[in-house]
């Protein structure tokens, strides 16, 4: 574990003598092993020279933090603390925060904890909270205390649930969408939305954590973005994910408020990102919800009757993305929607009500035609995105190695309903990964290897980015791929078979 | 002027189109010469990207400080402000912190202002400001917070005196001695003045004005400590006179509350630290007074009566550190004080005022034996330092080019009566150089040509440290260079052709 961002070194400098009058600070630095190279000592540091030195009888542990400009000791502890290095890797989105503080001995998690982002304060929608701080530096100001606030809370929570103090903390690494580093550094983030969509920021140099307005010793570094809508979350995904280090092609997707897209490998990074929509976090679905207990997450259609899986395990209250997935899959590979998306008014369990068809999927629970137009448009544009993509590349779905999904969303579904309305393209099925909190995992990928920091430009400098609104054919491709699965159903053949099977297509 | 600390450069970035989405920080990286290597931008800036970059119509001015790293935008203003180059440089005395605000276009001071240091209220005496602090960080702070007062207070009257805002100051150069810069940083002292005499910290990195507390937006640049009783004033003070860089052989006498001596040119360095005492700033003597009005700063024997030149030109009230040594240097030439530095009893002049002899020098002020006695130890303690470091170096007097005396005292002080009673040793006088204020001199060459502070390691580490209590015969020499002006007469040739002309020697 060498490459971490941080790391503890044991010194035992010679006290001082008359004869050996060099500073206490100066002991350090020439304690240290040559081949750190340039190592300098921060102020907060050299505050803690003393009573650490004389106290601890100058056998004591320098906390070292990467920067810029080489090492920086930001903290010293007295005795041998080499065994308690703990960074902190956190995915700053803009519902929840999500950290782990890991043990950078082992590499290994020590918890995980989340808060929901206090930002919400000022928008449920993250566009409310720009507009709300645009061009206002007092509420821009507030929004990066809600920031900061929830940050610290989920440090206590993990201090709180560990018994370990995090003050000397020597890295934390964070990933999040262009907007949310925006709000975390105080910067302005209005550019992030308006024409010609250049952001104030894009890469970050280390940065004292006192300075970022953290509540530890060390350094704070932030993944860069690549565009507006392609943010440190994305970079973090690609780098938790490997792709742009094998030599296979990968496809990745985020679906989360927004959808970003990446296709690559070593030699070339493709991104693109659009509106996917909230309807994926149950959003736009009359009865949909979030992943929280009460949600069905599974719908199954057994003897005529739903049988839901409710998270929890209560009485069902609504319908998180993965319950909308299978229950969309289940009505189509049933006949109660058709390859339009419309509900069959002939089927016995599609009924009317109120002037508009629905069907009752849990007792006084119904989902909609309205909730089915809307959700289509969310699973259009993924699948678009998925097609352009591949086409501006020039490669074929048989020639993607690896198909991940990333985000909560990712994980919970299921990949044959998603593969079954068209969600997922149908491909084989142990090639699509659920790759969960990759934006998190990336983060702590970084903050265990200072190598990954060094590449970042690189990665970033190799990585185009296509805006889809101006593909051409953008429209016709959307409508094509609103149907379900798809207008074209000799792309999913594995739907097409399921169909015939159930007596639905000759 | 391309080797300042701080740099305004102005620039045009090409506003972002939706085919140039560089975000605005980049274009403006991109848009710096590329001689000036690595750049970076603070945080404090990034926050200023909006609304200067669009207010301005990218027509801005970005400000660059020196770092370990390379530079690093630390403001933004819009328009072109390059003609506004501002920089601050500060001695801090134990006593009086002095700054200047310079315009580092041209290098010359635009204003001058000082104040005492509010330290002051932790002790007259510094070893009062450090036992008070010692072991205990909340007074340790209190101390930091009254140096930083001082700072703020100085800064603002500059501000005031010259209508220039300093918040986006690019630069502040620091020189003080060991423990002040202690104080300023927020290192405990104590171990400046405990054996075995290790300062905390003696080099300093460039850290950003915000993080030791001072309110602009740059960065700050402390000269560095030599060693325990060796601070950056006096390394300052060699910059300020060029001593390090020149062939001929100078000395560098600085006599405050300590003396300092180094003895060099651009081969060697040696240099001392001794306890010369308080006594020249008026401290031992029982009407002495600081340099202030109403200060007896010269003294002339005229017709049997003391003409006495006063501060401000009223009624005198004591003597300043110029004035003993001018009267000292009347009462020797005229027989009312013997080589010894015993007042003649037998002088019409003298008399005897409560058992003890004395002079009047002005209406209802009285210089007293006891005074001489305090003042004869100081002036043996300088000169025997002088007289150490030569033989140490083992050169002579009179390969000595240049006799540098700085601080105020050297300033007001009459070079002849300091020769008379042996105070400066007895050379040709053009040699003898008042430099007045090299701490704040030196301070002013760093700010304006940081190849300086890329020579500051060389010059200490070609300086060597003697500690006097160390030399052998340093108790002997110091009793004969008690005598007035020393014991051995033959080392003082002008002195005794005076005593022979006033017909006190044959």
């Amino acid at each position: 574990m060498q490459q971490t961002l941080t790391k503890r070194i044991y010194l035992t400098p010679p006290p001082p003598t008359e004869d050996d009058q060099r500073s206490e600070k100066q002991r350090i630095l020439d304690s240290l092993p040559s081949e750190l190279g340039s190592v300098s000592m921060g102020l907060s540091a050299m505050r803690e020279l003393y009573p650490v030195c004389e106290e601890s009888g100058w056998k004591l542990t320098a906390i070292l933090s990467r920067t810029s400009a080489g090492w920086e000791i930001t903290a010293l502890e007295p005795g041998d603390t080499t065994g308690r290095n703990f960074g902190i890797c956190a995915d700053l989105g803009s519902t929840t925060v999500c950290m782990r503080l890991v043990d950078l001995n082992t590499g290994e998690a020590v918890c995980q904890e989340s808060a929901y982002n206090h930002q919400i304060a000022f928008g449920e929608d993250i566009l409310n909270r720009v507009f709300y701080s645009k061009g206002n530096a007092d509420k821009l100001e507030e929004i990066r205390q809600a920031t900061l606030l929830t940050f610290c809370e989920v440090i206590k929570a993990m201090e709180a649930g560990t018994g370990i103090s995090l003050s000397h903390c020597g890295a934390m690494t964070v990933a999040g969408n262009t907007t949310m580093m925006h709000f975390l550094l105080g910067l302005d983030a209005f550019a992030v939305f308006a024409s010609p969509y250049a952001p104030r920021a894009t890469r970050f140099d280390p940065y004292p954590a006192c300075q970022v307005g953290l509540p530890f010793s060390g350094y704070v570094y932030c993944y860069p973005c690549r565009a507006n809508y392609l943010g440190g979350d994305i970079i973090s995904g690609l780098v938790a994910t490997g792709i742009p280090d094998r030599e296979e092609i990968s496809v990745f997707l985020d679906i989360g408020t927004n959808g970003e897209l990446v296709v690559g490998n070593r030699d070339f990074l493709v991104a693109g990102a659009g509106a996917a929509g909230p309807a994926l976090e149950g959003g736009v679905v009359k009865t949909g919800m979030r992943a929280v207990d009460g949600a069905v997450s599974e719908v199954v259609l057994e003897d005529g009757s739903f049988r839901c899986t409710v998270l929890g395990g209560g009485t069902p209250a609504g319908l998180c993305g993965s319950g909308i997935v299978d229950l969309l899959s289940e009505l189509y590979l049933n006949g109660m929607v058709d390859l339009r998306g419309k509900l069959t008014a002939e089927h016995t369990m599609v009924q009317e009500r109120d002037g508009e068809l629905c069907v009752c999927y849990a007792p006084g629970l119904y989902f909609w035609q309205s909730d089915i137009d809307a959700f289509l448009r969310t699973k259009a544009a993924a699948n678009t995105m998925v097609e352009i993509m591949l086409e501006q590349v020039g490669i074929g779905l048989d020639q993607v190695e690896r198909f991940y999904v990333a985000g909560a969303f990712g994980t919970h579904l299921r990949k044959e309903s998603a593969v079954n309305i068209g969600l997922y393209p149908d491909m084989p099925r142990d090639r699509i990964i659920s790759a969960g909190n990759t934006s998190l995992d990336g983060a702590q990928a970084l903050l265990c290897d200072g190598t990954v920091w060094d590449r970042l430009d690189q990665i970033l400098d190799k990585m185009e980015y296509i805006q889809f609104g101006a593909v051409p054919n953008f429209i016709d491709l959307m409508a094509a791929a609103r149907a379900i699965p798809h207008t074209d159903l000799s792309r999913y053949p594995s739907v097409r078979q399921k169909l015939i099977d159930n007596g639905l297509l000759r």
